[in-house]
């Protein structure tokens, strides 16, 4: 167990309110709990397929606080170096589910709560990083707030130092912060990343990359950082219960584009699959293998879709099953 | 506020008895509750919309009648004329959700409802049409009982008297009242109307009017009827959970076709989406615009599909977007 | 109708997540949603007894903001004069349900609410209080934040000043303020109020008044506040499912104690009961009779807690017959 | 199996509707469904203490009533003589679950049922008690209609003229009929009958016979009405949801009054208590034992009312443990 | 009714546990509860349209033996012939649903059951039989354990000694058995029947027969076990949610091949349709018409996917309406 | 943290279900599921209390049993010395909540459970006990099959040699073997144990121990068995859903006897209180005070009474608050 890869990630956790069935908010008279948040969700994700994980986020001590922490050990990751707050919110988000031509749709209620207030100087690094390979946070944590901006530029600076291998997944979120202030931002994270994980229009709107294919995109914002490897996630909304989804992967070392299969999803809840992907990814370039890792997070996060919650369930089987073609039968 | 375009609406409001998931009735150990009626549907939609709105009915003095009055204030629509009776029963039916190759199927349990026992005059449309700008009604209403027929003709005339924009929705309902029945009390009741919404097949059932498209069979109940707006719903069946959707109306003051998108659905509960449909045709009718009627009406009525219950959960904006094609990636 | 009494009441409407059954809040996968707030409580019970009632508040304009507005028109309460905010929060409170040794418990998520951020001059009180004989908040709502304080207070003058009966339950919260922030703004509203509801321990805590008996502390306060009349409930813990529940009121005008019946309660959801008890003194106070409110407020509070929610559902009936010990065989 | 004793039962079998919890009516989103009906209810308890029972009915061709059809069956009761109407309702009622002060409440929607509309003759009674030892009704069939109440006592009649031990549960509803028409019925039914189960207040409220005391009561009546047995529960409220109860029975063969224990009894579902009474009295009787049926009756009537239901599920084993003061630690 | 055809299955009757949603098994906290079985489910479906049917297999008495006695029961098949033991499981298995690329899944927890061990000469075959016609059983059974092998040849040899029709479906279960196992056992079963319902991979698997069309396999296994009649089962698994359905049957008497329409089905729950499929086949052949059999087996086993359990709730009306192509719209 | 003392705990882990509300087991249509098993219970609480734990079992590589693992991770237990094995079942019993005067009861199905097939030397208790300062276990492990008695005796010679503290809960299961059996193994178990947690029944039944008071009986067995410590827990069963407990230790080296206050308690669950209370014993004893042990393991195992589940959710602050009598209003 000593000898597993450790992945230490960076963000906020919060409480997922979401109607059941296909009711919408207005309707509800009580709602589906769950715990999610992008870099938790990459965490659980990675402990799936056998990386031993930490999650750093910052919570109140109350019974919403611990709720999280015990929703988050359920799936195998470290909760020690969680920074416990007197006071403070745990950040909430209500989920409705769709149906075309009504799209699923998300309503924030995030602002003020603990990890928006954490301070640069509070997550003792050192420790945190203790046996530590891999760094990985979003673009969701520094914008969050000012502060937690600066508390994830630390982070990151600190993993480099460090010598951890450092992920990023752009995650522009229009609610939380303008263009201009991601773009400030982003940028500084990534230029001390050795992997970025995107999509064709966040990389547009973020940092005004455009390219003739998704291929030139991930060399380009290789080339513009130094990146060692490039992943850009695509999606087809046939409808809001029918998605297709795949991704690629550049790596700069070999200067090679490494593609995943398009899987055809029956999408259950598709919340949370590009933090699946991320998971995937992480764990076959940590094991020396990105072409690996694109196939493992499409497929990953391709059974995350068919699930409810923000964290997949799976297996290492699982996951070669689907990525084998293993057919609709019913498994008995 | 009281600047508001007031609709009337008159009819019954049942209780809705549907098992969980798509158990079928015999399997269930519960019911889902859900509250609605062809006309408390139309008013409930066009308050989503901006109208203010009063629904007429009887029920009894009961905990099911106040269940039944709680649901519809919860709408915003008005229930100060409801007319309460000492004794009778609050219509039932039970909805069982299909999967093709089975349809969706309804048991009615509504006779010898209050509404169904109501007298000619128990209503004082002085007072209940009090500000209001139109009136709606369906077929259904008049096909409850003979004393239920008169009292819907009762209503009919005096909103044509008090000169109110008189709507129409045919509905016809063959478990409840034969063709040839059906064709008296309507052709009445149509021959007062301003606007009649209908189906081409409900056309050809009640009246025996049928043509060549769907854009003559308007016109000829157009010129029948002396109808300033006629209204034709069109759905396609592709499969239980898929449909599509539209609809058409013809304007007799241009003698034009106003035509909607069409909508590829994936339909969670599709009961009352005509109703819905007329709520925005309504709306644009009353503000002189029937082109926007036609297409708030198929929007609104495209949403109504999608979340369970009789009654739509929406917003203008969400009308606006779905007609916009606003895509079907996460709101958020 | 338009004869009825009508009550203004000014507070905040928050969503209330409790976990099913006597889950702890750490166990739970769904909460069940309420809505409540102590003055909207007090506003839906009124209504039950047969008065106009008008809540006032302000939500943000977002789903959780129409779901609040939703089921306080539910209630028949008017909602025409909430204002509604591009921007804020809904506020929310976790309930968890104990057993003895294990009290019933409230986790607070209310900080930053849109009524937390009300502004003096936001609402137009002439207009809120147009047609009003009453109104009532309480001290929770000036507790919420200083914008708050000093709204309640611009509502309290305006509400004196055009002749309105004014009634303020004292409610103290120790996890909003300090005691000395209570009893300095508390002490300015209580001075404009004509009736004063509070307990025992409360008027020690906030005014530092006690006395030998429930009768004296409520004389002095009269006496101290000018206070027409002044109610003190009392609850006795025999266990968390098992209380005894009872009021007093004094009567300046006729120095009398007006006594009510004590209940032995099976208690479902003890949470509310104090508000609705405002509601059956209000109702009794404003029909002139001081000792029929003492008495309808505990029967009404008492059936608050036999069934879940912050806001009863009762009818007079159902009142008068609790009070006439209508006994516990099957009403059928 | 084929030496097993056959009991025939005559009655209504309706769907009971409840909001989970202790909801109110007017708040349920969902109703949980039970079948029930005194005779049925009977029916099924017999079952469980070893005896053969077939429940006569009248139903509608439907998915409801084949709902009934189903749960009846389930209970080993057979169903072959139930007349199967090409119309009609099946009955319901709405069952609130209260708390102190708020008693338990029923709504009834029952009228114009399946079997409110039988017909004398419409029952095959040679054949429906073909094998039978006895036969079980209540007054409840004949106050549902003039109509069911020929039919009841046709077959009060004809299993009067089979030889089979006639038993009538006096079970007066006051909601149903009045005291004049019950007490016109009820007499020549009870005429005919070999054993009657009543409670003291039904028996002077429909008869006009009191005494000094329970067992005066039952003398009585067996005096007036020639009865071989008059059994009369007695039943203490303590609170909502705690009862005691207990039952006595009068042998004329012997003059003797046989007792039951009394049981404190934590009450979750009361409903359907005597009626399983009658089936543990009637299986007691059957097998020539009266004191024993009296224990059994109220030992099984007891259980009843500690799981949710009309219809009790217990074994014979259950029953004597309770019998013998089984202690409350978890049977494992 | 006692002109009904008598039909007797033997088999183990399951409980069943599925995550309600479309949960995985590890994120559960309830799952729904049905009872299943190869052979109960057969007979259940022959229930429906019109035969007799009795189920025959060993149950503990217990709690959970009574469960599945109970759902047995309100099929309307007879459970008169069930073994009860005094020790032994009920056995379960748990069934997740997918959604694509995840297929369903299903865990069995099926040793050591009561069925498993039961033994030769423990069932009362003559009064079992009695009155029966025909007699059907699967591979499943015989896959058990050794001694239930045992038992299913006994019942095979005494149904044919009786005379009755002997039906067996081959369902081979790879979980259970090896397909050496299978084909030691199947082929000795199948020898002595006189129909054999199977797929083209499991008569690869187990027979080791191959053919260059479905017709072709039919026809050898006709050949190879002198079978009257042959059918076999075809699904396309467009997706989970969709799947195309039908099914074609050799008869031999007049060496005809009769197929049934493909039905597109949105799949709500697959499992049991094979059982279903049986069940019309059955009925057919029974009332002399293999044609009809395949077309009716193909209907109410498209009916069984479209709602949930093992165990299909279908009228023949419905059937009809199936094979009609009766159409998607809302049946009212 | 790594000072934390480490309690190791070995035994079985259940799947429990239970019908919702009283449902009784025959009529669940779905269960709640939980986790649970006496080790585990204790393992859990204990943390809860501030130790670090380590949970040793024996669970089948499935989704039922990371299901089981991912529950233990939950509470912060260390799963890292579970055995997994390639075959066998997790074990499962059903929980039937019952109302005076039915009592809760249990069916067990854990036969052949993979702990019950586990091997001497299938676990390292050196690298498990690594670290640890004591191990517990009950005589439920060792009742499970004479495999886990020898694995039980193997874990406890270990941990003796070892020099961890040795604590055995006698926990006597009728169900699971005989009295003779569990005297001959029990009594090798404690003669190597320093502490004993047991009931006056279970001693009597297992050693044969009585005594005038519980104290003669806690002194007879530390004389007998040389035991440190030994504890006695008193339950009074006022009723089902009312229950009197408390405790009592006796201490050797100070020859005191240490006791704590009784609860009144509102039983929603009182399932695995004895286990909850054995880790309040358990860290009192650890961290040098038997006193708080006894006053700590009472108040936890109220607690844990007040909700569902075998496994206590408290916070050592809530334990001094009901230690401290903290009342029963509502805490906010």
């Amino acid at each position: 167990m000593t000898e597993r890869l450790l992945l230490v990630t960076l963000g906020e956790a919060m409480l997922r309110f979401s109607p059941p069935g296909h009711l919408r908010l207005e309707q509800a008279t009580s709602f589906d709990v769950h715990v999610g948040g992008s870099e938790l969700n990459t965490a659980a994700a990675a402990t799936c397929l056998g990386l031993a994980t930490r999650f750093v986020t910052r919570l109140p001590r109350s019974p919403l606080g611990r709720l999280v922490e015990r929703r988050v050990r359920e799936h195998g990751v470290d909760t020690s170096h969680i920074a416990w707050a007197d006071d403070g919110r745990v950040g909430a988000y209500y989920l409705e589910f769709g149906a075309a031509p009504r799209a699923n749709s998300v309503v924030y209620d995030r602002r003020h709560s603990a990890i928006a207030e954490i301070s640069v100087g509070e997550i003792d690094w050192r420790a945190a990083f203790d046996g530590a390979t891999a760094f990985h946070t979003s673009g969701i944590t520094p914008a969050l707030s000012p502060s937690s901006a600066e508390a994830t530029l630390e982070a990151v600076g600190r993993a480099k130092a460090a010598g951890l291998m450092v992920s990023i997944d752009l995650n522009y979120r229009a609610r939380l912060w303008s263009e201009a202030e991601a773009r400030r931002v982003m940028t500084e994270l990534v230029k001390s990343a050795d992997m970025l994980i995107t999509t064709e229009e966040d990389t547009e709107r973020v940092f005004g990359i455009e390219g003739d294919s998704y291929e030139d995109v991930a060399r380009s914002l290789s080339g513009e950082f130094d990146l060692k490897v490039v992943a850009i996630t695509l999606r087809e909304n046939l409808s809001v219960w029918r998605n297709r989804w795949t991704a690629i992967a550049y790596e700069a070392a070999t200067d090679e584009i490494h593609r995943a299969p398009t899987f055809d999803i029956e999408v259950v809840d598709r919340v949370g699959s590009g933090d699946a992907f991320a998971a995937g990814l992480l764990y076959g370039v940590l094991s020396g293998d990105v072409a690996r890792g694109v196939r493992y997070g499409v497929a990953i996060s391709s059974i995350k879709q068919t699930h409810p919650g923000d964290i997949v369930y799976a297996t290492p089987e699982e996951v070669e099953r689907v990525l084998a073609g293993g057919g609709l039968r019913i498994v008995r």
